[in-house]
């Protein structure tokens, strides 16, 4: 090669994740908050993100409790739902994404809103005691907010992190103040998206690194 | 709803897109190039992504064409994969991901690399002509110069976006210095990612925003 570089696929993983804890403050996350908090730096290159990242609504030790017991992941894009690593996840759990279902244009014109938002209607009950996993869209958020509000199935989680300029800081402003009682992650400000998601979902899915 | 917010899809695009460009110094871009670079800060909510995104190597405008003629789209990982968007594709092309074809176990080994390193040689003759979008591992992207200055045949354009802590830096600055008269698109630093990548590609996949 006429390049140095780490061939070892392993050795690489570990020296980044070595170095996002030696330059990220982590101090204020319990250790498995901290090791979800690693792999959301670790997919984006920002250390700085840590201080963005929000847990609350209880111990997010529960989602991965929940995905030990089987619960689904349901996903609001196809790119997150991609990310999911099938080996991490313990119970051959479900991973959804049901943007693509040809009833979510109908139902976004019946609820006036986007497809995404449409689409999420579509878990149906897997909603109850699911974790969610919402990467993209700001409106995907809102919405479950509004039918969380409104009395449906609460999830076993929500990993809440909508990426960019219109809905996205609101969204997830909106999720730290909602008061659910559902055990959340999200991160403050436009950044975000399915790379942070998938990583999200993949840290609450195992305790291996 | 309990929430005031943007209920419809194409005007969240437009605002967004208005924002970023009020927002982002995209002086020094072409008018394609600066509809990539929009594009590429829609996807991480960063706009500071602007300072950071590199294009040379020729004209970006030629992945456009190739992409227009046919030219398959070759991806190291399944989420940029995913994230290609089939229906601003203008020539039905070809979508690739060979990163989960069983011989990348072996192959890997045989090169002493990366099984991400190892798939992007079973893209075969697709490379001559190709349009490669690299949003996952250094090491797929160290892999292809190797294989370049050793005379493997050129593609099109290279989207060249890894994203991490060890070796993303230095792989994507090899690209800048590679001096390979490909027309590539980078992100100087830490940052990148399949999102970033994928939405690039679906820039140059076409000229609708």
């Amino acid at each position: 090669s006429l390049y140095d570089y780490e061939h070892d696929g392993q050795a690489i993983y570990r020296q980044s994740f070595a170095i996002i804890r030696s330059e990220a403050d982590l101090a204020r996350f319990s250790p498995v908050e901290a090791d979800v908090a690693v792999r959301m730096i670790h997919a984006c290159g920002v250390v700085a993100l840590a201080e963005q990242i929000v847990f609350g609504g209880g111990d997010i030790v529960r989602a991965r409790e929940a995905i030990l017991q089987g619960a689904p992941i349901l996903c609001d894009a196809g790119m997150v739902e991609r990310g999911v690593t099938r080996a991490r996840l313990p119970a051959n759990n479900e991973v959804v994404c049901t943007l693509h279902d040809a009833r979510t244009f109908d139902l976004a014109a019946h609820i006036g809103n986007t497809r995404t938002a449409a689409a999420i209607e579509l878990w149906g009950e897997r909603l109850d005691g699911g974790v969610v996993v919402i990467g993209n869209a700001p409106t995907a958020l809102f919405h479950l907010l509004d039918l969380l509000h409104q009395g449906a199935p609460k999830p076993a989680a929500i990993i809440g992190v909508p990426v960019g300029f219109v809905g996205a800081v609101e969204s997830k402003q909106a999720l730290i103040d909602a008061g659910l009682d559902i055990p959340f992650v999200t991160v403050r400000g436009r950044m975000g998206g399915s790379a942070i998601a998938s990583a999200t979902i993949n840290a609450l899915a195992s305790d291996r690194l």
